[in-house]
């Protein structure tokens, strides 16, 4: 089963697991009445913005990460934009900075043992589950990468499950999943369940998926895996079907340099609309894939974290599977790509190019995502504003890029890729 | 990931990987203008009697294994209520009798190098996938065993997709699944896709799934993935969901004693049907669980192994995922205790217990199978003739029966059981 090395990059096995550190245990005590999150993969891109966002919001916060994310920078040879400081810096900044503390834990999920002494020990009442691997290309790189990204995150997924079902199966698990599990069916994407008639007869039903990669493949297992718990053990969770991420900032990374969290822009790990901020800025053209008649859900990362902090104040129901869709609006990659052109002051060029991925690039495309905003949610839609704030962040460090790792070099299509 | 022991029953880790043992590669040359199937799990209570019927049928038939299945045997304390011979023994009787050889590979599906030195070596036409972890109260015993079965299955038929995309796309993956991946929904099961009309809009959607174990999840996470692959790498696949299987005998595994497959009576192997036959001989009572009412498809052995013929006979298309519903008849387990208790000579109590799974015991249940008989399958139905044909065979080797063995110890409500 792998014990020894239990989750490592493809050809990565060096002793990763440290036995959860447990750096401020005396402030569990002193604020023992409040609601409490453990944040997986709290680290991340999104995972510390949030782990920010709760403690602010009043929540006593634990995170848990094993910098597997920083470890797959070694392994492609890139780097966040921005650079990001150890955790054990951020925590000990926003200490600093408001007299909150954030616990850290140092594991790997994908051992058992480990998250059930977390869960234990720190007894959260919420779960934020950010700690998958994400990123579609790099689960298609070749078959390591793919069964490294579905052993990681379903199994590491397991281990959460259990964990609760063991320690207390009130415990609301808030999992992060993609709207990238729908597909593009021609059909309207409901929020997780779709009620079906057939032959005079009806169900509900978990909404049918037709995911596009190992990656988005994993998610949906995690759902199903997921579901069944709430069914038989009676667990009460949120999936999180989430769009594309765009932004780098919240109010609360931007109070210092060393709360900032990572920017990605390689053609691996970046995100598209992230991605073309930043060729904008370095001159580079645009880079489309086929005709950019892709329509995606989008969201900025300020909306994210709320996103978050609405669902773990609004638990779902002891034995509930409640599935919301996170976006904000939906776009083509053709129109996501002019807004960047139209915000930016200087001349950009956009470029279409062959499509890398297996997807179709003209189809019907409307969701349904009023679950976020019935609890609260109030969007940042996609605006001149907010593209604008983020040119400055790629100018003061755009000597970190490395153009080379801005294309696209895996290829769904081949079962083998390199690996930039 | 684990590559020192990619493999083992939960605690059992000692090395048990062999690197394909090749005895008869001879053989390969003669028959090269044959069509040529790998059995993965051709040790296994089904796919030995497929790899048997496969070779009389004239197929060049090779087998793959890592005998877990018999490992799981001495981990639960239990045997098949049937002796059976080692690989070698079988395939070398087999030779004896008829002149064919089958060749084996001694191997782990999880080890991805040895899958695709399997595929290149013997470049099969059709690969028969058999090889995962098969039992639902395995799958429930504790987390240890459902991380395991998810694991070997899902690794392992990811390992197979990529052996057939880097050797040979052309190649038939024909690959096992389970009935017990749709759940017991209130519409018709169709075979693995569905016609879908929402809000004036239609689409052909792969069945929503609902589960009821650990190891019916893994069947739908590989259902999930083949068809990925189908639609990428324009594989070819036929997806079998399998009713429970009844019987023992093939009229080729009768021949010699040598030759016979194992037969499960255990609460963690042993299969309904199965069990029932043996409770009727020994006098104990067949313990229904819950009140029987569950409704499930059912399928004879013989019926089974001609299904797989038929199959590989009649190819899906290049890019096509073909899914088949593998039963001939359905029955509730109620009325499957009543077929044994007419057929058995003497007394027989029915005994309800309560149910160890979470499952409805009174629902819908519909099911259309109608592709496989389009292809010619003639079924045997379940019949007095076949279930009296069990009872000498249990009557044989009672006394190797373990009575403690029958009962169900596996509790689905509870994330951790005694492993009996």
């Amino acid at each position: 089963m792998g014990e020894d090395c239990p989750n490592a990059p493809p050809g990565d096995c060096r002793p990763s697991r440290v036995q959860g550190t447990h750096g401020t245990s005396a402030a569990k005590q002193e604020v023992s009445s409040h609601v409490r999150v453990l944040v997986l993969g709290g680290d991340g891109y999104l995972g510390w913005p949030t782990a920010l966002h709760l403690s602010e919001s009043g929540y006593e916060v634990a995170v848990v990460d094993n910098f597997l994310r920083r470890r797959y920078d070694e392994e492609l040879g890139v780097q966040s934009l921005v650079p990001i400081e150890p955790l054990e810096v951020r925590t000990a900044t926003w200490h600093a900075l408001t007299g909150k503390r954030i616990e850290s834990f140092v594991g790997d999920l994908c051992d058992g043992d480990f998250v059930t002494d977390v869960v234990r020990r720190f007894h959260p009442d919420a779960i934020v589950h950010y700690a998958e691997q994400r990123s579609a290309p790099y689960s298609m790189i070749d078959r390591a990468h793919a069964v490294h990204t579905q052993q990681n995150n379903v199994v590491g997924n397991l281990n959460v499950l259990y964990a609760i079902a063991e320690v207390d199966p009130s415990i609301h698990l808030v999992k992060l999943g993609t709207m990238g599990e729908y597909g593009t069916p021609n059909l309207d994407i409901e929020e997780g369940w779709l009620e079906v008639e057939h032959k005079g007869r009806t169900d509900r039903v978990l909404y049918p998926k037709r995911p596009g990669s190992f990656y988005h493949l994993s998610k949906v297992h995690d759902s199903h895996n997921i579901e069944f718990t709430c069914r038989v053990w009676g667990l009460r969770a949120t999936d999180l079907n989430q769009g594309v991420v765009y932004g780098q900032q919240t109010p609360l990374t931007e109070r210092d340099p060393k709360l900032a969290t990572r920017f990605d822009y390689d053609g691996v790990f970046g995100t598209v609309l992230n991605r073309f901020v930043i060729q904008a800025v370095l001159g580079e053209p645009l880079t489309v894939y086929g005709s950019g008649g892709q329509t995606r859900g989008i969201i900025d990362i300020r909306d994210t974290v709320e996103c978050i902090r609405l669902a773990v104040a609004n638990p779902a129901e002891p034995g509930e599977f409640r599935v919301f869709n996170q976006l904000t609006e939906q776009m083509s990659v053709h129109e996501m790509a002019k807004a960047v052109a139209d915000a930016f002051p200087g001349v950009v060029e956009v470029e279409n190019v062959d499509n890398p991925r297996v997807e179709q690039d003209s189809h019907h495309y409307n969701v349904v995502f009023t679950g976020l905003q019935s609890l609260g949610l109030k969007p940042h839609l996609l605006s001149d504003t907010l593209i604008t704030s983020l040119f400055p962040v790629v100018e003061q460090h755009r000597d970190r890029v490395d153009r080379a790792a801005l294309a696209p070099t895996v290829r769904w299509r081949h079962p083998t890729n390199p690996l930039r």
